[in-house]
């Protein structure tokens, strides 16, 4: 008997180890889509914004670490709904962490309750945050001031990001927190996607088009990117990073159930992507008259953002309809948004934003738990809130910092002005 | 007593967790491969035809993953060997992979028989269906009609792969479907590379060589690719993606033994892969004088396809060895190609299907239950199916859609052409 | 009885399997390490420049493995202190690794005190020593002659990295051989950076800076790399590939206590590089005015080289600060080096060498179990040792083939007179 209980207790510490490791691997595929904005990003602008674009990158994942370890987290995942919400602000987050990683004994207690490391959680949820603000920086790129966009990163991912995450993830009112199914969002088509979208789109509006993107009546002039190369890689690695990003947010996969469940969200992400990839380009050739490789990458992230928000009810030919569906929406979208002239050089708005929507929305074609009353409550709120907030920040830096840079900065290139270096100081020499 | 049933049930759940677990993981380094081929033949491309090689590859592995759901998957598993291959066209390949998944019970009850989830081997053999077509893209680069392309991954990936992958894996008459040993082909080097470079070598035959490749009198005019950096990337992608090709086809990790068995591989699949690029940048010192890096990462990829037949049974010494071979070999059918006119551009012909046959025969060498002549057959068999149906395919499209680009749109770059958009737009301004 | 005996077995079969998979996933990410290094030098230098610097990191990787397999692991690894240190070149490395691969029965007997397949360990370690070569690539680029630095590498890799390492990991006087602590260098700040870095060092003094670097009266020429998107790429990759490095360092994660550390690895390595980053960006904006990317690219290298020496007792916040403090010293050593004419066109030695003594110093900090007396004698030690040996192995390279290239080829770039082709023979034909 006493033997059976200490091999009972090597199985579920053997478990709470293969949903940590699990957790980290995911977590650590979620951590390489900063890679996949960067490279992105800087295959869409022109080369002489390229350093800066990178520098941002860079920039921003290490400033969404820092500041989430100091606020964020704890806001939200405070521990319980009521009270506590910034108490780790004196604890300066870190105490909490190690020092509350689960005892082996309290694991074992637990029956297999706790089956993964708090700090596991604490990497898993921090890559998260920076893929939110991944999203600002494309939309904004080749005309904002460089600390301006890092000052707006430090709000939004310590406080404006927690804060709506708390609602949907850590026990909020958008929560089942008691039991009861409300907003439904598996992996964050809400909670990330669109809310990186609807602070992009805050800045957006107050920082204005580039220039020479709009001409007089109703013009819109392409602005190609520098190295669509980049761009391919950039999407691709986005798309294995989500792998991660929606296998891992299954959060267990120690039994045959949840080992199949993220097994479904691998395939389902996989074929969405691949719809949104192909509908997108049959679209672009149709409407275009050419196979447009920028639609086809924006096709791809459209379909991986559209499935976020339930990559597990889905057959996986529901998954790929899904996909194709925020495929073709992402073409239109973007076309739309240059008719309204809202200038988001990557397409970061439509992609994230717009394919977020839909992707919440189409939850309630295949999980019979969700109400699209709900769904819409939290594309509302959630929108609203960091819309709002963000417009605010991005504001109050206007007023003081300033959001843009000077029209001959913009016309040499943001990466002298603001980083003192070229991106490609050899291949554009001729110009 | 009950307890301890219980008990073996939670370890058999545990297995089979672990089991679908590093099956995801390696299937997701498998997905990344793609990456890899996007980038080694963008960088082996001249810049004006990078976009169309780019939206080839990413639109090549979309509908790879598409096709394989509606019908591919179902015909190289239909389950049982008479009858029941195309059933799943008619389910569409989906109802078959979510609801067929296991149960908890039967994965218990089987004992651990049944060790992983149907979805997470979808997963895996989805992207190795991705894997086969992407051979094809690098060697008709640069003249080839995108949509024409297209056309012809749909049936590659839906139709010729997949039976000639059910005479080997899916208990077909390769397969030693009645315990008797026959083909042996571990990971693919006959099933996926030579699969791909049997195909793409049947597409070149068909489309002919870049203008201005040869010149009268047997002239072979170098065509140099446009970016190394990304061609040295994408190899190291492959390589890393490699692992999981050939570690994930083992299909089990969790005991002692399959543990071990993995780990040969990952080594073996190291050490064949640094054979080949040190031999063959050896060779190309010693034959053309100088270190020749496109040879080097054509060795490298060569050591990684001759190890794919057998990676389980060579010492890691052997398997240094085999790749080596490789990556002599690749060299010299690399010139004997150019020799014979027949104008692959990054060299997939010689990397997948001259060294994937060298690694077919190699398994003779070190595993004591291969015979020559059912590699011979094997061999034969598949490459005859492949060659012979893709050339009909091709030559369908070629009296239909047409092949190729017109003169002009050839000289001016397929990127204007096909995609009407360039990959770099500011780097040959100067042109 | 006996059937928990058997399920006993069991378990410890399944923990041996998932530290194995652990392991290699982790040594996957360690791989990875080398594109990093790839992508970081061919950004950091010149156009001309490149296709050498890619041979030179795909030939050393390769190389690396080849030595370290055929006796580099055997005298780091002998198995016992005294004695056997180069059996393993009689039997090739070989037969050791896979007939002495651990029987199911042994792990079983054992009770876990063997947890995973000795041919993981050798996966992991190999992609180490390749890691300690990639570093002088990058200090000793633009000038070098190609086979001259391949062949130090076979030297380093196969002798001087593995007798150091023997040092410190594999029983050595430096390790706690009989269990007293000595001195601690968890993942390899200084076994690995260190090393890398002394050996550079010792072949940038005897090599000379680049025609141009420095000018008259203490001038000195900004020399800008031609593709920074590369550099930044590289620099995702390590810091992706970091979380294996230091993450599998830990060897194990079957229970909950392992689990737990590994997870407290990745966060403060994650948060170490963060720190790093936005460190060095902000003394480059304060020193000299403007957000250098390069410099906040080493920042986040030398955030992660510091935290590497002991990523598991530090808090995050201190990790955080750990990785800061590395940055600050990183851009100050690069500035210092430049002053002293030592010219080090990627920084490495800064990065690896100075920074990686911090890491070992900054162990004193956060481990109670650690002496600064020991540190400062690994230092040493290993700086002594490495610098001694290259410096002499370089020499007799000089005196012999000849280091640097001529002052004509130099002029040229490397790329055509030691590979015979161009990086980007399109991008800067307008030169």
């Amino acid at each position: 008997m006493d033997e059976v209980t200490q091999i009972s207790a090597q199985i579920t510490e053997l478990a709470y180890a293969l949903d940590t490791f699990y957790f980290l691997v995911m977590g650590a595929l979620v951590m390489w889509m900063a890679a996949g904005f960067t490279m992105l990003e800087s295959g869409l602008v022109r080369a002489k914004n390229t350093a800066e674009i990178l520098t941002k990158n860079v920039g921003l994942y290490s400033i969404a670490c820092i500041m989430y370890m100091l606020c964020g987290y704890s806001i939200m995942y405070p521990g319980d709904y009521t009270g506590g919400v910034f108490r780790s602000i004196t604890t300066l987050g870190t105490g909490l962490l190690t020092s509350g990683d689960n005892a082996a004994e309290a694991v074992v207690a637990s029956g297999g309750d706790t089956y993964y490391s708090n700090l596991s959680d604490f990497f898993f949820q921090v890559v998260f945050v920076a893929t939110a603000m991944s999203i600002v920086s494309g939309a904004v790129a080749e005309r904002m001031k460089l600390w301006a966009f890092l000052l707006f990163a430090v709000v939004l991912t310590g406080f404006i990001y927690p804060v709506q995450g708390f609602w949907k993830w850590g026990g909020g009112w958008l929560s089942d927190f008691d039991g009861t199914v409300r907003f439904l969002d598996f992996a964050g088509s809400g909670v990330v996607h669109m809310c990186g979208a609807a602070a992009a789109l805050a800045g957006v509006l107050l920082l204005g088009a580039r220039k020479g993107k709009y001409g007089p009546g109703g013009q819109v002039n392409a602005i190609p990117g520098c190295n669509l190369p980049l761009a391919a890689l950039g999407t691709l690695i986005l798309w294995l990073g989500w792998f991660g990003f929606n296998g891992g947010s299954e959060l267990k996969v120690s039994d045959v159930g949840e080992a199949n469940a993220v097994a479904l969200v691998f395939v389902n992400t996989n074929m969405a992507a691949a719809g949104g990839l192909v509908f997108a380009l049959i679209l672009s050739r149709i409407w275009f008259g050419k196979a447009d490789l920028t639609m086809a990458l924006n096709g791809a992230l459209a379909g991986l953002v559209a499935i976020t928000a339930e990559p597990l009810t889905p057959e996986p030919l529901m998954a790929t309809l899904i996909g194709a569906i925020g495929g073709v929406l992402v073409v239109i979208s973007i076309v739309t948004l240059d008719k309204l002239r809202i200038d988001d050089p990557v397409g970061a708005i439509s992609v994230h934003g717009v394919v977020g929507m839909w992707g919440l929305i189409a939850v309630c074609i295949t999980n019979p738990d969700a109400s699209l009353k709900w769904q819409l409550v939290g594309i509302i709120s959630i929108f609203t809130w960091v819309f709002t907030m963000s417009f605010i920040v991005w504001f109050i830096i206007k007023l003081t910092l300033g959001m843009r840079v000077s029209e001959e900065e913009e016309y040499e290139g943001v990466d002298i002005s603001e980083c003192g270096l070229e991106a490609y100081p050899e291949f554009t020499a001729a110009e």
